[in-house]
């Protein structure tokens, strides 16, 4: 799965230099030869849950107090991924995300090897992963030298004041009928700022 | 990017025959031989926007109107993405992801082929790629027969009144010193499921 990540802005940073990055396989760590990473939880009918070792063996295996990082778990009842927290962490010299399966993990994971939960929405996924991939996305981003001037991540949805973008227009001038608004072809820059502070989504 | 799919909860349901998709490469309706399928936008300095032309011949190549499709934008000024979104597009019969880039998309095709705009989370990120994945996931995981019994939806986190799960404990019972709650381990389902109404997150 994470193989989607080469072909993303995570891909070309590392590329240039700016980070790396690597995915740890789970069933590395499996508590037996057949690959068991999870079993049936306590005290609940459904579902299956990452056993602690397997999770605890890879987290170690990153050497996350050696290497200065912060454990993030992917969780749906994790802090919410704001601009803000993606900023936060985009400073953070190592990050190690811990993607969940199934039901979830195994809770003494998080009490003593998990730093943050982050949730990416008030919705469920199958596993941490495609998260795992969003969290990076949204902060490696923000991350001096990733993007280009051209793309540059200030003007962004949410950047100012959490705010969010205006409607854009490109050439052509008319599409199926329909024209770019008057005021963006005027070269009126003051009048045009005004026009898309008052018409942001 | 997309291959990420097929090895996730997609991919199996793909293969079980409950649904398909299939990915819709946007340059295949480039503007000229070079590939091109954007341009600067009007009125602003920075970042680069998809042309209405290249989205318009990618979307009506779906035929979402003879195909009864809901056409689906993944912006980050869209309907937040919540588990009762997810749980309503999951009983559509055809959807069509439309993935912007850059800056965005010119606001034409928003007009004249995008059905609903939802948002994923409070961040940006580059693409719409990584959303149209998880925006997938989560409602996959609700078409029925998704899902085996055992890993049940309906005891997620947000799926019953809006509210989070609790957390998870399975073998060993006692790991690195910290012991499974008494509680979970003593058979008594009513007195379990008060504890864990109790006790969620």
């Amino acid at each position: 799965m994470f193989e989607a990540m080469s072909h993303s802005i995570m891909g070309r940073a590392r590329k240039s230099g700016i980070l790396d990055f690597r995915t740890i396989y789970l069933r590395d760590f499996a508590i037996n030869d057949y690959g068991q990473v999870d079993d049936s939880p306590y005290g609940i009918e459904a579902g299956m849950v990452l056993r602690p070792e397997p999770l605890a063996k890879a987290i170690d295996f990153c050497e996350p107090k050696k290497n200065n990082a912060t454990v993030i778990l992917l969780a749906a009842d994790g802090t919410e991924l704001t601009h803000s927290l993606a900023k936060e962490l985009s400073q953070k010299e190592h990050l190690v995300l811990v993607c969940g399966h199934y039901k979830g993990i195994d809770e003494r994971i998080r009490q003593s090897r998990v730093d943050l939960s982050v949730s990416v929405g008030k919705y469920v996924v199958s596993g941490g992963e495609l998260p795992a991939m969003i969290l990076s996305d949204a902060i490696v981003r923000l991350i001096p030298g990733v993007l280009g001037a051209m793309e540059s991540a200030e003007t962004d949805s949410f950047a100012q004041d959490g705010l969010l973008g205006c409607p854009v227009w490109t050439r052509p001038q008319e599409f199926e009928g329909m024209k770019v608004p008057e005021i963006l072809l005027s070269g009126h820059h003051e009048n045009i700022r005004k026009w898309q502070r008052d018409n942001r989504n």
